[in-house]
């Protein structure tokens, strides 16, 4: 798509968003449900386009340009189906996040403040193979009332396609909708468009790997929400419990070693009395052990584990603030005292005790959707919720008032909260 | 500064930071009480360096290379002075901002999520001749637990001088207090220097005018907090009140009309039947009036007003959502629905009714303290006070959980706010 075109579609999604702030939260869910309803009863449509970008894909993963693990996650069934229109169903059902009211201050008699939360605007949303995305990114944005640009990879192009057909015929039927809310948008180029328009997006998401997430850091000014790397640690402090340690840390990285919440380094003190037996129950399980200074800043995303024995806790967390990505750490010991201080000194978004960082999770954290895992110092952190696509904004209600009132001390502020 | 010094300050500062994130309230506000009485002790030294810059800066402004607005602002009297002593005492007063705990759930037996509020690690501080900022943003920081690398403008450079090192003196003596979380720069390059520097530092806030806002934001890829232009509006609908939208609109242009809060244009109803006797009324009180497509994107800081008539609130809302800066906006009507729809449509950070647009200000909201205004949309909107310098991370306390238990259905969340 040309560069001018992408602009029309680009202030349509702002106009558009300016409409989505004031949806009333009625229409919002009635949209979803209508969606959820129209790819149940056509999903055999979705089915057909997915078998086409799978049987494109098949000799890409014969010539090794396309990964196995790419292809699965391409490839939807009847469960991941029945999963994609309940997570729609779920969001309708989650509290609407747009209009509460999180400060209300009496600035002085008949002067009222309001802080209440509102959409960010428009959301460019940038994500690879899993078509099962585009429901979920439109859903959460449909929820927080905020437009939204797609662009999917292009192995999942005829399913992305077929989705967002369904979804769009859905909002047609959805009165006082407004369908602008929602593009998508097919071509490299438009990645390229995407980042560089900051006068219309507001907040670019990536969802896809570590290089795809880099590429959108280094080449945006609008506020990217995710994370690239997940080094997350796992330090085993003096007084750990066996039994707890190797519990945690074979939970860490084999549960799901590619997931980005996986260990991927354990330090562990070197008056641990047991490391050599929890060490060898690693290996037990499969676990491929290193211990090079090279690899305290990579990501296996495999049953690979680096390991390290520190002198102190104090090491730890200095090893930990150094090589960690921000994500995601744990302590196990039976010592409260140095739990207490590692979960304040470590500076990461999850800092856990005798946990597996496996927890990383909006789902288990109980915020009922998740838009991602943010590494971010600024606006949200760690797993990030529908709360996570709203910012505020402030309303003050008077009668006329005005600043020469308090400037010249006719009028006190009296700064009362309701 | 050369490019590897200014690295080593940074890395400092990081690593201040790490302690910061520790500090105890109490070890804070003696730092604080520290800094306001050694510069109360020691104004003489400020007083004496002031002079020193003013006396460079005289010959400036004489050939024009310096405005006299910049030159007021360097000079430091009795009163800025008296008003710096005490804006850190009154910090030293404010709530911790660190440590809140902003949600506590339990996801299931023995296994409890804390969110809590945290520092965000190392500001960077860009600002222009005001020397006062120096004591304002150490303070701030200081209460959030920030570390800070500041950097003044070249006209304030002893002032600058003289101030930091009495803050640097106190914190010496503050026993516990680590001092590379306040560190001061001086050079053109350590502008560039900070901007570059992503991987330590988290946050920019530039004070300053509009060029030196835009130059920063085009040029880092770290967060900015802050606004450029302030481009604030004011709507007189159909049924204002006349005496209320000439005590408004006047006070939002005169009251201070080189603060980004002033009003730069107002849109009038064509049906407000009061609208010539209006404008006659701001002829009067010295106010320039244009009617110029050209000037509905300017700010001119200055008595000059930009005003149009349109048809409708609508498009009085289309006029401000395409021009306005995200600033602040005010409706004048007697109309609450007019005012509802006017206040839930228009996406700026402040949007009142009834009220001069000069009210957007921290200590006017009761935030005790302003970090600065942002027009940004996410992480903090508005008069920013010390939570926009906070951001929160998630602890978890368990007793050995894994994430296989839930998966493999052994366990179940409940999720039960505590």
């Amino acid at each position: 798509m040309e560069e001018n075109s992408f602009l029309e579609i680009a202030k349509k999604a702002k106009a558009a968003s300016k409409k989505a702030a004031t949806l009333s939260e009625k229409i919002k869910n009635q949209a979803l449900l209508n969606i959820a309803e129209n790819i149940k009863n056509n999903k055999d449509k979705i089915f057909e386009a997915n078998k086409k970008d799978l049987e494109e894909a098949e000799p890409l993963v014969k010539n090794g340009e396309l990964s196995q693990s790419v292809f699965n996650r391409l490839k939807l069934d009847e469960n991941k189906m029945r999963d994609m229109i309940q997570g729609i169903i779920d969001i309708s059902n989650l509290e609407d996040p747009i209009g509460k009211v999180l400060l209300k201050r009496q600035l002085d008699d008949g002067l009222v403040l309001t802080k209440i939360s509102c959409p960010i605007g428009v959301l460019g949303i940038i994500f690879e193979a899993r078509p099962d995305v585009i429901s979920q990114i439109s859903s959460l944005a449909i929820k927080s009332s905020n437009a939204v640009i797609l662009k999917g990879g292009k192995e999942s192009v005829n399913t992305n396609k077929a989705i967002m057909s369904l979804i769009q015929d859905a909002l047609e039927k959805t009165e006082g909708f407004p369908q602008d809310m929602l593009t998508q948008v097919f071509s490299r180029d438009d990645v390229k468009n995407m980042l560089s328009m900051d006068k219309y997006i507001d907040l670019i998401i990536p969802r896809g790997g570590n290089s795809l997430v880099k590429f959108i850091k280094e080449n945006t000014k609008i506020p990217v929400l995710g994370h690239a790397d997940g080094i997350c640690h796992i330090f085993i402090d003096e007084s750990a419990d066996f039994e707890k340690a190797k519990r945690v840390v074979i939970d860490s990285k084999t549960q799901y070693p590619s997931a980005c919440n996986s260990v991927e380094t354990i330090l562990i003190h070197k008056n641990f009395k047991e490391a050599d037996r929890l060490l060898e129950a690693l290996v037990e399980t499969g676990i491929t052990l290193i211990s090079n200074p090279e690899s305290w800043h990579k990501e296996y995303s495999d049953k690979i584990l680096s390991y390290k024995f520190v002198e102190s806790l104090e090491e730890a967390i200095e090893h930990i603030n150094e090589y960690s990505s921000g994500h995601t750490e744990s302590i196990i010991t039976e010592n409260s005292d140095n739990a207490r201080i590692f979960m304040n000194a470590v500076d990461s978004a999850g800092v856990y005790h005798n946990v597996s960082t496996r927890f990383a999770d909006g789902f288990r954290y109980g915020f009922g959707a998740e838009v991602g895992i943010s590494t971010n110092k600024t606006h949200a952190r760690g797993p990030v919720g529908l709360e996570g696509l709203t910012i505020y904004k402030y309303n003050i209600e008077g009668n006329g008032d005005i600043v020469k009132d308090y400037v010249e001390g006719i009028k006190k502020f009296h700064h009362k909260d309701l």
